[in-house]
């Protein structure tokens, strides 16, 4: 098999120093360039130490995150690791240049340039690329990300909540109406910036909701489904931080359509899953713990019939499912190589 | 002002631990009794660490957690810091004997024996006692509080849910049919028991739903809800265990009732608690780590106009407002002394 | 008795938030001032959330951090809770002011400027005072504390390593050549800054050594372990940062004196501290958790008869009794109040 | 390369769930069983989440912990993650029916029988196997390990402290006569059992020293300390619990042998492990979260000239390199596999 160059585009982020690690155990890579604006120069693994050793960044110095010096890597495959609004100044060059381009970031995620506006209010830099990206979640969108040149790899949060919920709406199974979602992150979802909110004592022994009513990756989520809902969806979604490094729990209140069984639901979501490599639909309810450093999405159900509401569960890596390993799919369904490559 | 003797039974666990560690600050109560069965004719400092060198338990011994012996102590109130099914055994004598008793337990949660069986999945050991409890939450029952001889302390879940919902129900600004609850807690809640699921490396890292759909607490929350709604009320409740050792978070999400507004919700919310010393309505969404090792419930209000949904976030220490603190609080009321004596 | 006006200066930072929160506990304190040049006019309670709804503080705004602006607040005494070398700037005009000082950085901690020039790495601001300033361990230098002007409380490696220390070295009891320090803090100790490498997710599941091998703190250290021992001494000190908000653990070790026994040594701490209300000398070995929230350092002592070293054990609350517990037990001996006041 | 098939017994304790996820990822192997003695009948992935979906142990059910059955897996190598004492009733027969063992408890560490009765406090329950037993750190058993029929694999503290000192032992570069050890670990590393003192309320903001002086595992440290001097070594070693699941931390208080230079000492450490896989001689101090989740052991010197110690850092994770990990990399090298397969 060929071996195929790949660059990742600010590797200094949780989300990149996880995409470099996770890269590290592939066997059908070469690591093209490895970038950032603050460490050019500098070798990979005395920024990050946990590299250190690795064969696959052995002598690989940061370089400049810059266009013409990424062009010049070889690099056939770019994985943006950037913060939101700074991915869009790479991915178009890169694209046109017939690279193709896996972004973890924001940029990229909505397909209508006035959801951006009214979320993110700024306008979008790059409107004419929306139609262009598809969204990166391969249990949804498998066939369009393979033959695609810009993924935008879904985020963490979406991740968690449309799993669970995408299936039902696609079945009819619930009232699409009325969704609210409970979400708890690991502090490394915020990344890695100086920010004395983000300090161990302040977020140690510290549970808090934030980013309440209107938190931007609502716009993706609404997007996803409302498309597996066929009309329009509005959701509550309240997002909360928990003391540990990693993980996502979403618990996603909502109600069975008229007619629908909780054993109908149950069942959908093992149909759609059975032969997904990384979703477990499990009786057992998800625990994060069980999910940290892998690329697995755990699924379950519970009904409440006192009060007739359906009760979803779900937890996942944000760093990996939720950001690098989802990447990585995407990355793999896009080359030809098997889905699962260095993620189990 | 006159020293009124007091026991503590079953100081062992963590709210006996806390409560303990609470009395030790309070300047008119003497400890007469501490109590527990593994631990009875050892210095309280060698079980409890924490307390040792405070002049308050100095030369403190444990005595066996048996009747005679607790009254014996001459304790005229004593605290009951023991598991599910086993205050029933030592309240009813106490008050029988003419002593006074704050239930830390929800053996005398309820009002209806019936509710209990449905609930707790066997026979109130006492139904005859159930009128006679007072549910004890200061805030909401205080005058009963002041004069009862048996208080039922309030959990910590209870407390955190309630007091948002208490006063918007009275005042009939929220829709009493739509209530979903999402909590998470920290592990000391669990209490200090030999089982594998609480060891460290099972709750480090690890964010997980349990004990749904149909926790224990959710009988004395819907009984409270009820009486403020003037009708019987049903909700979804989900716990979740976070990783960390106090604090519990309360996210509710419900509905305005028709014509009500988010400003009436807030409005209505500062006065029911502007002269209330323990609760603290702020424009800031809570955090336990304000409230922990404190007696203070922290509530903030937000309204999700797109999905019209109102969300009431609070959170609270579970071994203090949560438990032992709540139980000084009905304490002082009882005693005659200022509520917030210990507690500041 | 009186009320003492009191003035905190730099009480944003995570000791000086833990006096505040101390001094609310005081019966014969009224707040005069606290300060904060970046929250200068805003709330206390809005500024620090723990501090909200305590009495003490209602309708008390942060000053500006200005000699003339807090002396005219009317305190006469101060609380310094600034970073290292800012003190300075404060507590000579408030000490010519007649105003009593409790300062708790390192600024006025060493004797001899000199070796503060050799650790701090330029010139001592105000080296005039350094003969005024008393070291501020209430347990070893009591009298001299109670008539200060100027008192240097001491920090938190320090006090966690000289209390089990000093009383064997002034007995001779041990090897003042061959002293080995490994601490662990937990991160509050860092100080509230926006530091990447105190980041949650920086600081989870890491333990790491730092500041080696010549930690600024060693200065004070060894200063008092000289006057201790009555000879220079030279030690080794390992500081490692732990995961955890809270707590110092000190193992110390070294060897026991020709001639001495560890049953001695055991004696003369006990003898030492007998009479002390925030020294408990254990047979249990310390355990951080057991001291965070109280004035308390724990110490045991073990001796490994293979090796023939001489093991030292402490833990302590750093921000409690390694800063601002502490500086409360200096105010309370320079006031006259009971050392123990707000406190126990 | 033809598969080798494996056995895991006692695969429900943290190592023994971690070495089933990396042998998930070891292209060369096959799963002929894993045994539990609680869980003999039920699916891997029911009893262990997080093995739950990898193909490598799809449909694997645990089978009783006995020999016989073990025998009739047909696995040719087998993994022993039993508490101590157990290990030997498997390893006997297992070895004397031609099969392979790797054993990750500490059953036959030790050569002497002598050694284990004073530090196990028992006779040795197979003491002629003692003779046969390989020590299993690779990095200083190499040849022996790759033809062992019986590898005794170390453990995590001895690992962490042996890995610095053996190379300087070795070189005659340090007194072999003044070492003393502070440890920290994870609470992982003692294992799944339902431990009160291990709970998460019990061990988080949580550090205490602990199993001192004469912790067991000094037993096969000074072994193997005493084989790299040419002469009996004889240390102190004080381990401590910190909050965290993963992860231990080592720092070594040594001196220099007269002669000997901190540059000698360094290049010693580096010509050691230039060439090893695992082990990373590094200028940063080692930070357990930097090996988290690998096989790195993470090592660093510092000269205290001051004092005259040389201090040396070490950092592994206390299940991979300090257990499972370990194993594997001895596994690979007992089956003629490249070393690093399923560990990079």
């Amino acid at each position: 098999m060929s071996v195929v160059p790949v660059a990742i585009v600010g590797a200094n982020g949780y989300s990149g120093e996880e995409l470099c690690a996770l890269l590290a155990r592939h066997p059908s890579i070469r690591i093209a360039g490895v970038s950032s604006r603050t460490h050019a120069g500098k070798p990979v693994g005395d920024v990050l130490p946990r590299l250190a050793g690795l064969p696959t960044f052995a002598g690989v110095n940061f370089v400049d995150s810059n266009v013409d010096v990424l062009l010049a890597t070889g690099a056939q495959y770019f994985f943006l690791a950037l913060p939101h609004g700074l991915a869009a100044e790479f991915a178009l060059p890169l694209v046109s240049a017939d690279r193709r381009v896996i972004d973890l970031s924001a940029d990229f995620r909505l397909r209508d340039a006035e959801v951006y506006r009214e979320f993110y209010g700024e306008e979008h830099p790059a409107p004419e690329a929306l139609s262009e990206a598809v969204y990166g979640i391969p249990e949804l969108h498998r066939e369009q990300i393979a033959g695609a040149r810009l993924v935008a790899s879904a985020g963490c949060y979406p991740t968690s909540i449309l799993l669970p919920l995408v299936p039902l709406l696609r079945a009819g199974l619930i009232d699409a109406g009325d969704i609210a979602v409970a979400s708890a992150s690991g502090v490394s979802g915020a990344g890695r910036k100086a920010d004395v909110t983000l300090l161990y004592a302040e977020c140690n022994e510290s549970l808090r909701a934030y980013g309440i009513p209107k938190h931007r990756h609502l716009s993706e989520i609404e997007q996803e489904l409302g498309a597996a809902a066929g009309r329009p969806v509005v959701i509550t979604f309240v997002p909360h931080l928990a003391p540990m490094t990693r993980g996502i729990h979403t618990t996603t209140f909502t109600r069975l359509a008229p007619g629908a069984t909780p054993e109908q639901v149950r069942a959908a979501l093992d149909a759609a899953y059975a032969d997904e490599p990384f979703v477990r639909v499990r009786e057992a309810l998800p625990d994060t713990k069980n999910v940290n450093g892998t690329n697995f999405v755990d699924i379950a159900v519970r009904f409440d019939a006192r009060a007739g509401r359906l009760l979803l569960l779900s937890a996942e890596d944000n760093l990996v499912k939720g950001a690098a390993g989802q990447a990585v799919q995407n990355f793999n369904l896009m080359a030809g190589f098997d889905e699962t490559t260095a993620l189990l």
